[in-house]
């Protein structure tokens, strides 16, 4: 995956939670995934396709998934219930829908969010794709982003 | 979801068992999702889109996993490695597209598969989706196969 298409997931991402969370973010430095250990114990999951194939992974740690839940509710979420895993997936929702709109040339569409929780699940990418992992803390934990994308020479 | 836009991803495992891999398999009952155990210990996702959203979700027991990609690398794998995950993602791959060419009406597309790892990993759907399972049973072991699409109004 080219280094430039992790920008606008980064910049959607940081839109999501300054707007939406009232929550500020911290962007550790970029790397590629090596290995394949888990992320973190919540992770939103969505798929891209047009001219690029790919997916988006926002991994977030229990705290972080439980405080934006809690804010985007206005209740207080303490498990991961489905109120939660909901809130997780339209989170994960806003920060792809956020990057289509900046990656136009893609003609991206996206397809339904599904969280995975489990505090030792790892999200493993096929090996041709190598995906751009960006840690990030906030004031209520640490989370990451995960993307692969790849260019397809024709659409699917 | 409704029930009859199970069947053709039900044909499309068929004919990717039978016709890539020679192993006959052997569906159960069709059930919506109650409560969200994780299915199994592999789990190929891929997420889909266009005039419908959803995912599909491949859930193959650890002996399934190893004897398909066995099958399909021509080589004995003993481990859930590199290998394995890239098999696993292309068998969710054929059964997704397998399913689009049926579904044409909602002139879908594919996103890229990632593979899920870990024994107890669980994968929710947005609460609005129900999503069906179906359980399978093979001579290598049990698998399951989970499908949640919802129509859209406006492609997306």
């Amino acid at each position: 995956m080219r280094a430039e298409y992790i920008n606008p997931f980064i910049t959607s991402l940081n839109n999501a939670f300054s707007t939406m969370l009232n929550c500020p973010v911290s962007r550790g430095p970029l790397r590629l995934r090596s290995g394949n250990g888990a992320l973190h114990e919540v992770s939103g999951i969505i798929g891209l396709s047009g001219r690029a194939v790919g997916t988006v992974v926002l991994s977030l740690s229990r705290e972080v998934a439980l405080q934006a839940a809690s804010t985007m509710l206005m209740m207080e979420a303490t498990e991961i219930n489905d109120d939660v895993v909901d809130a997780v997936g339209e989170l994960t929702n806003m920060v792809a829908s956020g990057a289509k709109a900046q990656l136009e040339q893609f003609d991206l569409s996206i397809s339904l969010p599904n969280v995975i929780t489990g505090s030792h699940h790892e999200i493993r990418f096929p090996s041709n794709v190598s995906p751009i992992c960006v840690p990030f803390t906030t004031p209520w934990g640490p989370m990451a982003m995960e993307v692969g994308l790849t260019e397809v020479a024709v659409p699917v």
